[in-house]
């Protein structure tokens, strides 16, 4: 096994992969290297900001420089120690519709060079294409694909399988799936720059996860030409593991300076709102008395420092189980970003599959596209298919959730646990108390300790999104339990009475009593003795014949 | 005046600050400084940092170093060339209940050091405290405020007016006014400390704009003991100006790294996630075999870093015209401070009027919070009190918002305009056509170019909140308006009918005619053949009765 996965959050892992010149981290970031016009000498990337690999064109080597990078050896002619990627000319297929060498000569070249990871050379689908037109793009790639396996000829060069379809996710999903059956080391996403050119982050979001889908998970997915630090902890909760940037230097070029949450213009920027050993020399004022070639070179390794940290940032996330908590900050970045994260929601089931379910950190609930968090779809399946309520117990007393947790040792409970005591042995086991809590809805009060049930932290008031869904889990759950009636303790404040709503709704559904005390309305003590009235009420009244559950029973 | 401001945005604004030692530019972050035991020496703070000004305590000076600073001046003291500023012992009255000095005797130590800022003698309201007591520690602070301008014998030093009152809006709104209305240069929000080691930021949001309602906005105000990057942005955007921080030092003794997303501590470290001059030199790993000492000035170093970063990167949105999102983004880094922003929905009005209704940039919206940018509240206002739609026109054209911008010349419109050709002289100058757009309501077509109607992104699909918003300003609009009927174009995907069931409300209220069309359903031109068929009957069906507009006519 060449990849190796050590850690991770979300579809995103810290990986080793091994190349025959050494082992780099993943996420990784190749700086791509013109050998041409290069602002940053690679052994610098390495040494100064530590780059742990290259990428360049075996396509634009071969027809500039021909057999010099074969004679020398790709690391020696770039004078670059670490590992390397070579692209196909794959993307100046798209741009200029076609190239002047076959796939035999490319592969050729790039095992000539000795260039430690490779492209075969693909046929980009490209954006505005009809889906016929899309299609032939991907039966060409497939064919080369199985081809390229009878040319290939080193057995120590990484391969990449990239995956076409463009924005048809059908053909997408047929493309990783053939891709993913052959033997390729790494895969890649086939060309998203014009995807995200027109800022349509959220189809590029839904290509990733399709490709993901299609290919072994043990394979990394490269993202072809995502070089902006705005996306990468996006694309890597998508999944992806590799990335290349021209960008740090196409930008630096115009002087446009990259930060995590966009790009300015060298003209636009007053302060230089950054820490890194370039920018805490400068000003934009003095840099802009700098001739030409050196504000190229600042911005340039201004973006690479930006790129790099950020890229620190995502893995410390990923350690930390936080992933989720940097790609929703991430996404306020720009609109089209938390688009991307809005369409995770149509996964989330995928997601939760292969996300860890014990972590680290507490989670942090902010806005409703947190609703697609793999915690909490892992916590309703849990709870859905795997959760019986305490043997004996007929009614369900639903409590609000309090502000300390675990629920049951916050200084709310207390009253119950009185309450409980004074209802004693002979009823007081009949009871099950479980609290509505956002974001995760029903959590019975025995599994509070459970991860995250405890370990999380909700910014209020509630949005309507949330609110819903906790009253649809709330439904849900009374639906698909035994219960003989439901007392609720209602929060209207919090709430606006859609918990107590869906209860009545599911009480009325199963044919079983259901009552509700405004907590808001009356002291506490004349709370208690309310309570107690409804419980007993209920405990006494003949069992009426509950509707059969609806699942799982 | 000495200050004066030159650029803002929401409440907060770029300043210069003119003290005896200096202008300093604000937003503007001092950092505390203890003379026994400081990790960075107070001028390289302001060689190597960049930080203009240092706070220390004229209370903690007196007690342990008595007249040495008066002989020697506090800026020989410290060591320090800039701007100087100096607590009083307020906040040591908070914790230990009582100093052991005077006002008078602090103020006349203020004034024979020589600082350039200097504090009276408050009494904090603190945190867990009744409205009883509350009270009486505005009565004293209001007391003491009065009773200063019969002590201070110097005309050139900045006197800094503390309001207190804690929780109790009330009494700080109270106490904002009393103070405002003595001479005082700058104003503080009374210890902040204990409402934020609370992690309540929502109450203190509520504080800080009750004060700002009652101090002269053109006075400085300076929140007190918060010295964490991540709180920086909102607090600005609330109307703060000057910060204190302490926290970079008491973090880096406890190993406590911080960043503008929240903080870590070392042991859980694996990366350093940022370009710092420190942390680009260092693995968390490598910073462990280092002594204690070194890694306090390391972690201490690096925290400042973070701060000066931030506050450049505030000024910079500032210039932008981008407050907003920058502090949406950090409101994402703990729940708490989501809270906070969505605090500023009861103020909006507030924030409307001082904020600048012409950016430099367009306007990014994410979620519901969003609606209480003052760009909302201020075109609502607009549009509502000042607009007319054209004379003579008695047909309102609802339209979808188009995907690009301005509305007017998406190519969705080009058919409408055929259609308003088509119907020639006779009908054409009867309809006006306005469209319903996120975050925004109701744009008369022939507005749609005005900031920010053109200039903005927002995040699909819509929550919510922002649906039910724009629904509500399409009811209010079409009920203030006198148009004889409206039809409207729907778009059920992305509006999911709650325009058109607003629309249709307003329309039975006002008595008049409604029809919709769905833009889903049929081909673009059968839509066109519709809407003419639509336009035509509702155009020559004999005038209703409306019912009389609801204001403003």
């Amino acid at each position: 096994m060449s990849f190796e996965i050590k850690d991770k959050d979300l579809l995103g892992r810290i990986g080793k992969l091994k190349t025959k010149s050494g082992t780099v981290e993943t996420p990784l970031l190749f700086p791509v290297i013109n050998p041409s016009v290069q602002p940053v000498l690679p052994q610098r990337l390495k040494d100064v900001f530590g780059f742990e690999a290259v990428i360049t064109n075996a396509y634009i080597l071969k027809k500039r420089f021909q057999n010099r990078p074969i004679d020398e050896g790709l690391h020696n002619f770039l004078k670059f120690n670490g590992a390397t990627m070579t692209d196909s000319g794959a993307y100046q297929i798209l741009v200029y519709g076609d190239v002047e060498y076959t796939q035999k000569e490319i592969v050729a070249y790039e095992e000539g060079i000795g260039t430690d990871i490779a492209t075969i050379l693909d046929i980009p689908t490209g954006w505005r294409v009809t889906k016929e037109q899309a299609a032939l793009t991907v039966a060409e790639t497939h064919r080369r694909a199985k081809d390229f396996f009878n040319l290939k000829t080193r057995d120590d060069i990484l391969w990449v399988g990239p995956v076409q379809g463009g924005k048809h996710l059908d053909l997408v999903s047929d493309s990783a799936k053939v891709m993913g059956s052959l033997p390729f080391n790494i895969h890649a996403l086939g060309s998203p720059t014009e995807v995200m050119e027109n800022y349509r982050y959220d189809v590029l979001a839904e290509m990733i996860l399709t490709a993901k889908k299609g290919i072994p998970v043990e394979r990394p997915l490269h993202l072809f030409g995502a070089g902006h630090p705005s996306m990468f902890a996006i694309a890597v909760a998508l999944g992806c593991d590799l990335f290349d940037s021209a960008a740090y230097a196409l930008y630096a070029r115009d002087g446009r300076y990259m930060t995590e949450n966009g790009t300015w213009r060298l003209p636009e920027m007053d302060y230089f709102p950054c820490t890194c050993p370039r920018c805490v020399t400068e000003t934009p004022k003095t840099l802009q008395s700098k001739p030409a070639k050196e504000r190229e070179i600042f911005v340039a390794e201004h973006n690479l420092w930006v790129c790099i940290a950020e890229l620190k940032r995502i893995k410390q996330a990923i350690r930390d189980g936080r992933l989720w908590e940097l790609a929703e900050m991430r996404s306020h970045a720009h609109p089209a970003l938390l688009s991307a994260l809005k369409r995770i929601k149509n996964h989330k089931d995928f997601l939760a599959t292969f996300s860890p379910s014990i972590k680290n950190s507490g989670l942090f609930y902010f806005n409703p596209e947190g609703l697609a968090r793999p915690e909490i779809t892992q916590y309703k399946q849990r709870l859905l298919t795997r959760y019986t309520p305490p043997t004996n117990t007929k009614t369900l007393l639903l409590l609000p959730q309090t502000k300390n947790k675990p629920f049951h040792k916050a200084p709310e409970m207390k009253k119950i646990r009185q309450l409980l005591r004074i209802l004693g042995s002979e009823f007081a086991p009949k009871i099950h108390v479980a609290v509505f809590c956002a974001p995760f809805g029903i959590v019975p009060l025995e599994l509070d300790e459970v991860y995250p049930l405890s370990q999380h932290e909700t910014a209020l008031p509630l949005d309507k999104e949330t609110i819903e869904y906790v009253a649809d889990q709330t439904c849900e759950y009374i639906k698909q339990m035994s219960y003989h009636n439901v007392t609720m303790l209602n929060d209207p404040k919090l709430w606006n009475n859609h918990i107590k709503t869906a209860a009545q709704k599911a009480c009325t559904e199963k044919n079983i009593p259901f009552e509700a005390i405004d907590a808001g309305q009356v002291s506490s003590r004349q709370l208690i003795t309310n309570l107690k009235t409804t419980l007993l009420k209920q405990l006494t009244t003949p069992t009426p014949t509950p509707t059969p559950t609806t699942a799982n029973t």
